[in-house]
């Protein structure tokens, strides 16, 4: 299929920082014709996105937008600003224009950002691709390539989610529509949870080197390097992840809680046969996504 | 310095898995010019030992070893077994000949280790090197190359303990010394402890799995496969570590499952101030050791 990049003319893009950029980047790279406008509050950001060629207009004030030509808006700034963001920029939007996001919760924010901006058609997008750095400066055009995206449209208007879903694949993302309440369930399981971890067991290794007096960081052997590299991710960006899912991740971990209490009482108790239980359930299913 | 790879002239490698395939690999490959005997109770891994020419020669009978020229043993078998196998070998062994190991846990093991071997030396050894893959068919010849390596030495017999460093750095690992039982809380922080993490962070996603009637191994974006790839190492070697570090590894537990917690009562309370800095600082130490 010819790439149209879902026929959108304008693309505004609001946050340029690593995802928001690599964006605007990948867009370019994949030949889309269109306008990019992009917006950040911070003006140093906008000079890297115009230095780096990633958008072709630059703004850090909404008044200035040329709003008649955009008929998409992605908001890639932290979820918390969300709501926010849809309430300022509705007076402004055309009749037709489609608002989207980049953001990795889902949930009731979603239909409250629905209600918000009715009647024009929001659509939940979460890009599986990201890395523990931040910043336009880090942004990559290949991102996306390859990578798993999720949408989570509700409502009827599927011919603009087609666009959108269309936008993406033309980027190279491979593309799945879900419900957006199961998504964020998902994602506190498969995403939020294990970094959750990371930071936890960071957190306990600073403990117990002070209680040692051994910087314990000097050793970081048998995989921990691996294991822990979410745990230099972005502290703000984590904590509103955390909040804004709250609910599914205090499930996810104290069902984790209960794992680790598992296998804490098996090698307490020696029960040999039940640490193996545990062992090669876990190695079998972790095989199996490799 | 020459490759004298501490002047021995007959080693013996009992256990002929991935660490024990990997050092006799590494000796041929480096021009180790002495013996490599090896040894397993297993035919089929003698046999593949001999044709992937690792050893030039095989056993599985301890028997038929020619003991007086082995002048090194390296125990390379799952831990529990090292006290019986030490045991089991000392009368055949020669007045000069060294054992040492290669195994993740030190502590009152290697005390006791040196305890049934004495007169003979016993230099405790552990190479920071392994893939969560098993078996000397995934055994290789650089494996221990840049890789850390901690020995344990006790006791006066420093011109031993001296060879056996020497063997290590000929293949290329940076050794260190350290006192066993540091050795131990060191390692339950920095390895144990992240396998058990990692293996409960599976079992609480099969939990979730099945409670929800959702495959969630089936989105393993976000950074989780990083995070579990240790979960797919042996049940049986880790389960032998645990057991066998149980009382360094249940007070890293216990410290990590308070950081969980504080983490979790910060999130329940949305209180963002905490939140940010439980993961500023893990990100800052975590950051430090790139």
């Amino acid at each position: 299929m010819e790439k149209d990049f879902g026929g959108f003319k304008g693309i505004l893009i609001i946050g340029l920082g690593l995802i928001g950029g690599s964006l605007a980047l990948g867009l370019k790279k994949e030949g889309y014709k269109g306008k990019i406008y992009g917006y950040d509050l911070n003006e140093n950001r906008v000079k890297t996105a115009l230095e780096l060629k990633a958008v072709d207009e630059g703004f850090n004030s909404l008044e200035n937008i040329p709003w008649e030509s955009v008929d998409l808006v992605v908001l890639s700034t932290p979820v918390k600003t969300f709501l926010d963001i849809a309430k300022t920029i509705k007076p402004f939007l055309n009749q037709d224009t489609v608002v989207s996001d980049v953001g990795s919760v889902k949930g009731d924010l979603v239909l409250k950002i629905h209600e918000v901006l009715k009647p024009h058609t929001f659509v939940g997008v979460h890009p599986i691709a990201g890395t523990e750095k931040e910043g336009i400066e880090n942004a990559k055009p290949d991102l996306f390539k390859n990578a798993r995206l999720i949408l989570t449209p509700i409502g009827e208007d599927t011919e603009k989610v087609e666009k959108v879903e269309k936008l993406w694949k033309d980027l190279g993302s491979k593309t799945e529509v879900m419900d957006p309440h199961l998504h964020d369930f998902v994602f506190a399981s498969v995403s939020h949870l294990p970094h959750a971890i990371a930071f936890s067991l960071v957190d306990s290794l600073i403990t117990l080197s002070k209680e040692s007096g051994i910087d314990l960081f000097k050793y970081p052997g048998g995989g921990f390097r691996d294991f822990t590299r979410i745990a230099a991710s972005s502290p703000t960006i984590w904590k509103d992840i955390f909040l804004e899912n709250k609910e599914n991740l205090i499930h996810t971990l104290d069902t984790f809680l209960q794992s680790v209490q598992k296998l804490k009482d098996a090698i307490e108790k020696e029960d040999e046969n039940k640490i193996i239980e545990i062992l090669s359930e876990s190695r079998e299913k972790r095989l199996s996504i490799d």
